[in-house]
């Protein structure tokens, strides 16, 4: 890999993401199929959608700025969705696993945050204005899921996951 | 793995952060090696040193909970980490190095944002009060990283990142 300026930096964090995304779209309608609760199930199918715009503003960005489109594997994004498989395939009940997808996707989230946030900063550094007006368009989006999904868990989805924990202690007494 | 209720998912938690810590504790004496710029590297050192604290509250956690103190892989910072090795191989100069240092520091601090902020939550659901204000104290520590980062590569890091993108330029021109 080169890294020898400020544009190589633009080119590896979008390609970075460019591979995240295509991974996050998948793990995400896997995921979607396990998730019980409705809102929950609706908020990571809306975000299903948002994730597919946003792999289309990537491909917008590649177009404008004359880097090349291609896909360099994200192996952070890997490493958290291999997590999310491990919870997938965990010997779990349905309040339980909802309560580990939003922790799951809160990751992804945030690793996305991180990531988009640099590249704004080095898209406004380059001075590639309309590449820089898309990346925000898709980090506040990602500020947003992760906000409610914060919300989903803490009004409602981690008391299920606690108070299912009382009636199987109960059943065990 | 069972995850079964929210006592589970606290104790997955914790150990996937107490490993994390301690793999990010490794990467950042190794990374702070590395770094050109002095403030910068003050950064990292300074991280490395709350990193130490970090991994004794959990200790402590452990401790009071009665949850036992163990490491599971942590695969999320893991793959973030390999991401941070391929930086330090790849063919840089050291103002590129230093501001993809940042791009990497980040989405650890991010992925920690989200773990302590998932930990948090259960820990207050689970009446853990000891354990819910170690944690909070841990992400809010987190959050500050994250915006220093965020300052240091905005005032001054990328733009001498860019600056040697101009001088190579001139060099080959």
């Amino acid at each position: 890999m080169k890294l020898q300026s400020l544009a190589d930096l633009f080119q590896h964090e979008l390609q970075d993401i460019y591979d995240a995304e295509y991974r996050i779209a998948r793990a995400l309608e896997k995921s979607a199929k396990h998730i019980t609760d409705p809102k929950l199930k609706k908020a990571a199918e809306a975000h299903l959608e948002e994730t597919e715009t946003q792999i289309e503003r990537l491909e917008q960005i590649f177009e404008s700025t004359g880097i090349t489109r291609k896909r360099k594997v994200c192996k952070g994004i890997q490493g958290i969705l291999e997590e999310a498989e491990e919870v997938l395939a965990s010997d779990s009940t349905p309040e339980a696993l909802d309560a580990a997808m939003i922790a799951g996707m809160q990751r992804v989230e945030h690793y996305e945050i991180a990531a988009y946030g640099c590249a704004i900063s080095y898209a406004k550094m380059l001075g590639e204005k309309d590449a820089e007006k898309l990346l925000k368009k898709t980090r506040d989006e990602e500020e947003k899921t992760d906000k409610k999904l914060t919300k989903l868990a803490e009004q409602g989805i981690n008391e299920k996951a606690l108070i299912s924990d009382d009636q199987h202690m109960q059943v065990a007494m």
